[in-house]
């Protein structure tokens, strides 16, 4: 029996993205990354297991490990991998990278290393400055390689699978954890790996949304258009133990991935028949849909898609109720996926970047009705030369049961 | 329809953790303290809607919201609550906290919040010193009220409860994850809000932990006896995609819950017997269990139970496998439970505290064999006034299908 993963990282994917770094760091007068958060750890090394990635900007890399060893080399394809007791035994490994000195500057993931590491950390380095390399490690990770697409058109397939079996089990009286619950499962049955990274700090989203009728207008911490009322106050957004009711709207947005890869869709269902207003609201909202997508193309800024996408819907008087409702409103149509579901760009508010081929968006125009629930779809997108590719494989229209 | 959560924390729940805090702060000489964590904020107002807690150590609290007001009023006893649109707001409400000047060290959970996060704060607050809480906020939340018991013994029955099905479909060839998928839907069913919060950096344990035969005692970053080989070097840890074997050990280690406070159990299964070796090796942990459950009592030191627990383990034979195998072994043999997982005190190396009557724990004595599998169990206690409470509602024993 095999004790280890098959499909690693290829050696040329990790080497691409520590060139890619190096060269952001150079650019920076950044002398060296110290890289440690899961995401991150897993894009440069091919691993999640614990340790600390060294990058200077010139030479290469070492992986100082403190987890096992054994694991690290079966699943990494950095070459240098050392282990280390604890973060102090850094500087011994930093004084043979850097043999004249300690790097002046380190770069750090400030976004999402708390506190007390950064601290530790900085001890460590005592002679060097901390910068913040988040936007750096985020911009590399925007634009994904033809490797990680594949990863991700497969992860978007899991979605389409799971929905079709909607019909099996959708019943009035069942609760939106229960059938949360049976698409989960049916997911992970099929190579979902499980997890939902999400980088935002306090942003969950464990298991996606299903959100039924009146409590899925309910706002919530989540930055999303939808937030739900949840099960309890301590874990108030998404699906709740709340009965589904009939020709009310159910809004399914789950996140499936392969190989730490995620896809991120959403689907509107209804037992029995929505009311015609919804219908026809949902029927403009894909002339909304129909209209963003023709802007994304390489070149086109985010937030000028954004606000593109304001006006339009405005125009076909979706204005009230396009992206949440009052103050409470998201302040994006669409966001980058990836091993993370809140990656870079974000197609919203105060977003200056271009699009570029490689990059993969969700784009999920939504409509949220106080007191009667929300509606909108959510597809996936790979921008390619000339425009993009949907990689959503499932028909725009709402699911009756 | 209520579009409001019935299950708020009462009001003198939520005054007397304000109280305990505030106790710990003036003991420190910390004149005020912070709080944004979703855990930590849902402790100390019955929400995890977004906002800065601001704690003076004298006077009255005010939760400065960013997210829904009328959802915050709805869930929160506290009784200052005030709309904000960013954190820039906050140095006002200060001035009328603390009239004469800001607060000269504000308290932080340094554990975390990101940097970049706790720069933001940092600016805002110019003139004070950011110390870090969490050490303090730690020690008041390992004392649970009668309340928060009540929840947590409530969420101890799920897990009997979902492993009592196993007959029905534990069957060869299905997959780890499969397994885990069925217990968790299960658990859903049952209340189980469905979060799993871990406070540790990096250590995600989304799902808890179905682990069978040899790969189930793969070590991976997790900090427990048990890791696992996970399906992808991308979520490194727990259940597989791999077929369950005959007469091979699986190690069922979940997490439910009951409005965010959650449980943490293990059995072992097996789908036909366990090999008599280790079935004999279950036998003597059963005896170290036992042992280790007479000595939680309060007054009793939280390290000194963990080393008398390797003692008995090594008189045993048992010391190569327990709690892990080499250097990558577990050092500890228990921990905290309650809204995360690892909450203190932790019954390991390096915890000099004693335990106090309101301790709830989770105490999970191990084995690992390498190229073989994990066996073990974990139960519940709450620490009473003369000794401990078992809470885990399920026999010892191995489980055969």
């Amino acid at each position: 029996m095999k004790l280890f993963h098959e499909n690693k990282t290829p050696k040329v994917e990790i080497g691409a993205r520590i060139v890619a770094l190096q060269a952001a760091l150079t650019r920076a007068n950044i002398d060296a990354a110290v890289i440690v958060q899961n995401a991150d750890l897993f894009y440069f090394t091919g691993t999640i297991q614990k340790g600390y990635l060294l990058v200077p900007s010139r030479g290469n890399p070492v992986f100082a490990v403190t987890g096992d060893l054994d694991r690290v080399k079966a699943e990494s394809s950095i070459e240098a991998i050392e282990p280390i007791a604890s973060l102090k035994e850094i500087p011994a490994i930093c004084y043979r990278i850097f043999p004249s000195s300690q790097p002046h500057t380190i770069g750090l993931e400030f976004d999402v290393i708390p506190v007390s590491l950064y601290n530790r950390i900085c001890s460590v380095f005592k002679s060097s400055r901390p910068v913040d390399i988040s936007p750096i490690i985020r911009n590399i990770r925007m634009v994904k390689s033809p490797y990680e697409i594949d990863k991700i058109k497969g992860s978007a397939t899991i979605f389409a699978e799971a929905i079709s079996h909607l019909p099996q089990f959708l019943k009035p009286g069942m609760t939106e954890v229960a059938l949360q619950s049976e698409l989960i499962r049916l997911g992970r049955y099929r190579s979902h790996f499980g997890a939902h990274r999400v980088r935002g700090f306090n942003q969950e989203s464990y298991y996606g949304h299903v959100l039924a009728g009146p409590r899925g207008a309910v706002p919530s911490m989540v930055n999303s258009p939808t937030g739900g009322l949840g099960s309890t106050p301590a874990f108030g957004y998404g699906a709740g133990h709340w009965p589904i009711e009939e020709n009310s709207p159910i809004l399914i947005d789950l996140c499936f991935g392969i190989d730490g890869y995620l896809a991120d869709q959403t689907r509107t269902a209804v037992i029995g028949k929505l009311p015609s207003s919804l219908l026809s609201a949902y029927e403009k909202l894909l002339v909304v849909k129909k209209e963003i997508e023709e802007l994304l193309r390489p070149g086109a800024i985010c937030e000028e898609i954004y606000f593109q996408a304001l006006e339009k819907a405005e125009a076909l008087d979706l204005g009230e109720n396009f992206m949440g409702h009052g103050p409470r409103r998201a302040r994006f149509i669409g966001h980058g996926i990836g091993l993370e579901m809140d990656e870079w760009p974000v197609i919203g508010k105060g977003f200056r970047s271009a699009l570029a081929p490689g990059m993969v968006l969700a784009l999920e125009p939504k409509l949220i009705f106080p007191g009667i629930g929300a509606i909108g779809l959510e597809d996936n997108y790979i921008i390619t030369e000339k425009g993009c590719e949907n990689i959503t494989p499932l028909d725009e229209s709402i699911i009756e049961v």
